[in-house]
């Protein structure tokens, strides 16, 4: 079933200790497309400046992308510019600049309007509520955000979250929204506002599935070398979301899998800078780390008695 | 089978966000054998001031740790104070005196040099070697340090390294002694010289596992209420090695077990002051923990096929 994805498309210019590379393809819609579609085909509305290379994600559209979506826009594309660190867990960001994004106003297409799974990649909230409003009653809304939203527009952050059925964010995020230190208070918190389900990336810690009274852990997937962390977390949203539109349930067992798929996507998109690992990336791959997940975290309950 | 233990025996006073304990029992071999003692006998080799009050550990002996090797001596006990902060992940050392454990000597007793599994709490470099050579060829040496030796005794411990088979050490320990931010070329220098198996304690992010061609992740356990987080790590090395001394074999399944034993025992560990959750821990209830454990990690790798 076709997810609609609405969020940024950008150019992003990223240095890390392995490289440099210049605008290339970025933004959430971006990331989000190019993992999700490895299951399930997407429509993306974002907005583009002149320039633009949209012929850069024509693999993409081979994979069941639809980017009718994308508005052109008289004006520059979002732009932005960051510097990882030696240890990559830190980054600088050099520049941003918002450009036609600074104005977007998502107009979801007639022929979108449908979708069944729709995910709100992290744009102002008040537009997080504009697409919602342009839909038809969708089965399943999954909605990422950030720091700066949560601070400057909780209100309307807060009001969306009844309309959300899974929130994607990362601790700092949940801490944030909940204004707890605790995780498990913070999910708490957050699931009593709407979203029955709370994903918690936590970057190279893996991620924390909250439901109602159980949670799932996915480890992260141990690399020697983070090419580029840029996109991991939309990548992670694009796997899960895309296997849970592929699946067609719910049930515990199927987010248990999604949580694992979005981990393997998450971990795959670091190898390489922008979208690139997934122009070659082929299911047998995805399956391969899926596997690799459980090796790393199965283990046997039976043991014998433990002596007082 | 029983195992050594030596490191300190100490009188804590610390203050969380939950409440305050005055000059109760702490240092790595308590927390260690009060967790390990669940598991298999446990001697202790350390040192105590006049005014240690070690009947207060009466109920670790009626658990069958052996105290006999605990010297007493003129001299103030090994003290610490500390100051947990509001998230937990942070701390203050108010206070720190050595007292007689400045001065210590480790005398291993006669009747424990036989023993077949030796933990080596975090001490000095030269005392654990010193250890090692009191003893008969044990079949598993398992260590813990921290960074104060190696930033200043680096040679001395790497040289211990290769009389260790399992090195315990928490995530910057593990960059500091490899110096590398990357946790698994740090896990390569460091098994490269010498211990078979490297585990890496992350705090709430759980513990990694790393060993020849293969690595097992335990996540940290979900607490609402972390109510003093001193002893968690020489809690945890007393499951783990518990659970091994007591199962007699290291294959994989056995160490996958024991990191998950020693995630259920540190996880306990922060529920009350000192070694008072361990004096009413029953067996079932670290059974009930693993079970646990599995539920938060367990899934299916059965899925349909991926649509490209």
């Amino acid at each position: 079933m076709s997810i609609l994805c609405v969020g940024s498309v950008a150019l992003d210019s990223v240095e890390t200790p392995f490289g440099k590379a210049e605008r290339v393809p970025g933004g959430s819609a971006v990331f989000f497309s190019a993992s999700a579609s490895m299951f399930s085909p997407v429509q993306v509305v974002g907005v583009v400046g002149n320039e633009y290379p949209l012929d850069r994600l024509d693999f993409l559209r081979e994979r069941g992308v639809d980017l009718s979506g994308v508005e052109r826009k008289d004006g520059e594309s979002f732009f932005w510019a960051g510097r990882y660190h030696y240890d990559l867990n830190t980054r600088d960001t050099l520049e941003t600049r918002l450009g036609v994004f600074a104005d977007f106003q998502p107009r979801i297409p007639d022929e979108f309007r449908r979708a069944r799974t729709v995910f709100l990649g992290n744009i102002h909230p008040t537009l997080q509520h504009e697409v919602l409003d342009q839909v038809d009653d969708p089965e399943l809304v999954v909605c990422d955000t950030m720091n700066y939203w949560i601070e400057g527009n909780r209100k309307e952050l807060v009001s969306l979250l009844e309309r959300v059925k899974i929130l994607i964010i990362n601790d700092e995020e949940a801490r944030q929204l909940a204004d707890t230190p605790n995780l498990l208070s913070a999910s708490r918190w957050i699931r009593d506002r709407g979203p029955e389900i709370l994903v918690v990336k936590k970057g190279e810690h893996g991620a924390i599935l909250f439901a109602d009274g159980w949670l799932f852990f996915a480890p992260g997937y141990p690399l020697e070398e983070v090419f580029d962390p840029t996109g991991a977390g939309d990548a992670f949203a694009g796997g899960f979301v895309g296997y849970l539109a592929q699946n067609g349930s719910l049930d515990p067992d199927s987010l248990r899998r999604a949580t694992i798929f979005g981990s393997a996507m998450g971990s795959y998109a670091v190898e390489a800078f922008s979208v690139d690992r997934f122009r070659t990336l082929d299911p047998s791959q995805v399956y391969d780390r899926v596997r690799e997940f459980r090796e790393m975290t199965a283990f046997e309950t039976h043991v014998e008695g433990i002596a007082p």
